[in-house]
C-alpha cells in the first residue's frame, strides 16, 4: 500500500471528460466515493475513523486525545483540477502511517489523518470550508447561508450524503486534541524545480481572498437594441478582467485572477441582464490585498457607471498572511536533513489551523510547475520521497 | 379561445426561476410540453397536425397542397426569454384560424399554422434551425454535427422526444406546398411605441450571424502562478467584449453583442485553460457584417497573441439581408388599411423562407421595447388586434 499505488486506486474517480482533469466537489458522488474509499483504506490499516461535526474525516492511530500529531489533506478538487492537489497528501499520510505501524515504532502520542471538507471551495465558494468551520474562523450561520450553483447549501449536501450537519460550527473538542499539525501537498509552482529538491518545508502562505462582483444591466435583444440604448453588464465585467491584470502586474507581489464568469441568461443573441464575476486576489505582505481589490473595484465601478450598470462587490473569503510556526519549521528541517523552505501563494487548511496550533507544511516537487489543471504532476520517486518524509516527521513529532 | 387566453394557458410552462422569464429549448421537457399543447389545441379547432422531416409541426385547415397560405412562429425561447417571442405568433395564428372557421368564410386555398423547431438557436447554436433545414439553407450533415452544451445532437434530442430524425434535410415536398408565408411576431424594439401604432408590416431583416471565438491558454493555479508566467485566455476574451462594443459603436448601423461566455474549467482559484465566447453581429446594408466581424477578430487575435493564447473563429450561422416581398407587403398594407412599415434587426423564420416563397411579417407593439428578457410585453388589446389583423390577412390571401 504505497502512496503511488493508492493514487492509482482513485485515478478513475471523478474524471471530468469535457474539462479534462478531475472534478470532485464536496459531497458530490465522486467525492463521496473517495470518502468511502478513504474510510475503507484507513480501517484496513487498523485506524479508527470518525466524522467530526463539520464533515471532516479523522482516522486515528491511538486513542484520540490532547497533544495528538495530525496530518491532513482533502479529496475535493477545483473543477477540472489535477490528480495530486489533495490526494497526494491523503495517500502519503496513509502510506506513512502504514509504514510506521509495520515497523517496530510505537508512537508516544496519538496520530490522526484528517480529510478536510471542501478545501478548494469549488462547490460552495469558500475555500477551506471544513477547517474554517472546525476552528470557528467561519461562523456556522455564514456556512449555512452558502449555496452551490444549484442552490444547495453545505448542510443539505452533507445530509444528502448521509451525514448529520446539525452540529456545524466551531469544534473545540476536536481542536483541543490537535497538538501539532502538518500538511503535505504537491507544489503548485516552479519553486522546487528551480531548487532541484524533491521536498521543501513551507514557510508562509500569502494573504488571499475571493470577491464576487455582481453587475446588473438591462437584458435585451442583441439584434433589435441600438448600441446607444444598451446597459450591457458584460462591458464592466470585461473591464474587471483587464483591471485585475493591469493592477496586479503593477503592484509588487500581487496576483489577481478572473477564472469564473457567469452571464445571465447566457444566450448568444441576448444582451445579458446580469453577470457574476469572481476575483481571486493575493498580495505578499500584510494587509495589502484588500487595497489592491479596492483599486480594481474603483476602476470597475467607473466602467459600470459609464454603462449605466450597477455593481456590488462581496468579499466571499479572506485569509491573512500566515507564517508557519518557526519552532516546528526548524524541527521539520532537522528531521529531513536540511531541505529548502518555500513560501506559497496557495491557501491550505494548514494556514487556517496555524492560528490555533503549531502548524507546518511539506511540499513535493511538481515537474510541470502547473497546478489546478490536468498538467499538475509528481514523479513516482518524489511521491515516495514525500511519503517517507512524512513518516519521518510523524515519527519524530509523536515520539 | 382568444390569443390572450391561449397565452394564459402556457404562462406557467418553462419558467426559469433563477434567470427570470422562460427557458424553453428545442425538445427539452418544456418545449415538448408546449408542442403537445399546440397539437391538442389545433386538433380541437379541427385542424390536422403533421410533423415534417425536420421536427416542425404543421396544423392544416384544408387538404395540404401547392399554393397554401402558411403562418408560423415558434415555441422555443432564448434562455430567460420573454413570454411573447414565438408564442404570440402561435397563439394569434390559432386564434385567427379559429375565428375564420367560426365565421362563414371558407378559404379558397389551404391554410397552415407552422411551429418551427429551435428558432432561437438557444440549444444547438444555430437560429432558425427548423426553417433552415426545411429550405436546405443549412445542410443536414451540418445540423447533425451540432451539439448542445451537454453534447447532445439535434437528431438525438428529437429521437428522445419521440420523433424520427433520420429524414433531417431539405424538404421539397413541404416547401412546394407553401404559396405565401406570413409570420406575426412581437416587436423587439421601440419602433411601434414611437409610431403610436399597435401593428406594423415588416420591411427588411438586417444581415446577421453568430461567431464562436475559442481561446486556448494554459490552466494553472491562481495563487501560485506569477503574473508574468500566465497565458490566461480570459484576457483576450475580455478584449473581444471591448472590441465588439468599440467597433459597433463606430460603424453606422452595426450591432455587436457578447451575451455568452464560458471559461473552462470555470473555477474561482483557477486560471482558465480555455474560453468560448460567442459574438452576435448584425450590420444594416449588404455584405457589411463579415467585414465588421473581421475587424473585431483582428483586434482579438492581436490581444490573444500578446497573451500567448491561441484563438480560432468559427462562423456558426450567417443570414444575408432580407427585403420582404414588395407585392406581399403592399397587399398586407392594403388589407390592414395603411399601417407602418418597420425594419428589424432580429432574425426570423420568415427571413429564411423569403428566399424561396413570397414572405412577409406583421409586428405587434411591445410597450417596453425590450425583448429576449422577462420585460418583453404586449398589451391584451394589442394582442387581440394582432390576432384580428392576422385573420384579415389569412382571409385575404386564401380567398
Amino acid at each position: 500500500m504505497s502512496a503511488v499505488s493508492l493514487l492509482g486506486e482513485i485515478a478513475d474517480i471523478g474524471r471530468d471528460r469535457p474539462r479534462g482533469g478531475y472534478s470532485r466537489h464536496a459531497f458530490d458522488g465522486r467525492e463521496a466515493e473517495l470518502r468511502a474509499w478513504f474510510v475503507e483504506r484507513a480501517v484496513r490499516s487498523g485506524l479508527e475513523v470518525e466524522t467530526d461535526r463539520n464533515g471532516n474525516l479523522w482516522a486515528w492511530w491511538g486513542r484520540p486525545g490532547p497533544g495528538s500529531v495530525v496530518t491532513d489533506s482533502h479529496l475535493d478538487s477545483v473543477p477540472g483540477g489535477g490528480a495530486f492537489d489533495g490526494p497526494l497528501g491523503v495517500t502519503c499520510a496513509l502510506d506513512a502511517v502504514k509504514s510506521l505501524r509495520d515497523s517496530e515504532f510505537r508512537p508516544g502520542r496519538p496520530i490522526a489523518v484528517v480529510v478536510f471538507m471542501e478545501e478548494e471551495g469549488g462547490r460552495f465558494g469558500v475555500p477551506c470550508l471544513g477547517s474554517r468551520l472546525l476552528t470557528g474562523s467561519l461562523a456556522a450561520d455564514r456556512a449555512r447561508a452558502l449555496r452551490d450553483p444549484e442552490g444547495v447549501s453545505p448542510a443539505e449536501a452533507a445530509a444528502r450524503a448521509g451525514l448529520n450537519p446539525d452540529q456545524f460550527g466551531r469544534d473545540d473538542i476536536a481542536l483541543s486534541k490537535v497538538g501539532t499539525f502538518v500538511e503535505l501537498h504537491v507544489e503548485q509552482g516552479r519553486g522546487l524545480i528551480d531548487l532541484g529538491s524533491p521536498i521543501a518545508v513551507g514557510s508562509t502562505v500569502t494573504e488571499h481572498g475571493r470577491w464576487r462582483f455582481s453587475f446588473i444591466g438591462q437584458g435585451n435583444h442583441a439584434g433589435a437594441t441600438p448600441m446607444s440604448d444598451r446597459r450591457d453588464p458584460m462591458l464592466p465585467a470585461a473591464s474587471l478582467i483587464a483591471a485585475a491584470r493591469r493592477t496586479a502586474a503593477r503592484v509588487d507581489g500581487a496576483r489577481a485572477t478572473v477564472g469564473r464568469l457567469v452571464p445571465r441568461p447566457g444566450g448568444t443573441n441576448v444582451i445579458a441582464s446580469s453577470v457574476d464575476v469572481w476575483l481571486d486576489a493575493r498580495v505578499a505582505g500584510h494587509n495589502r490585498t484588500r487595497p489592491v481589490v479596492e483599486e480594481i473595484a474603483a476602476a470597475v465601478r467607473s466602467a459600470a457607471g459609464e454603462e449605466g450598470c450597477e455593481v456590488t462587490v462581496t468579499e466571499e473569503a479572506y485569509t491573512g498572511a500566515v507564517a508557519f510556526d518557526a519552532g516546528l519549521r526548524g524541527q521539520l528541517n532537522g528531521v529531513l536533513g536540511g531541505v529548502p523552505e518555500l513560501p506559497t501563494g496557495a491557501g491550505h487548511d494548514a494556514g487556517i489551523l496555524a492560528a490555533h496550533v503549531p502548524s507546518g507544511m511539506l511540499y513535493v516537487r511538481n515537474p510541470t510547475g502547473i497546478s489546478h489543471a490536468p498538467e499538475e504532476f509528481a514523479e513516482d520517486a518524489d511521491v515516495e520521497r514525500g511519503a517517507e518524509a512524512l513518516a519521518e516527521v510523524l515519527r519524530d513529532l509523536s515520539t
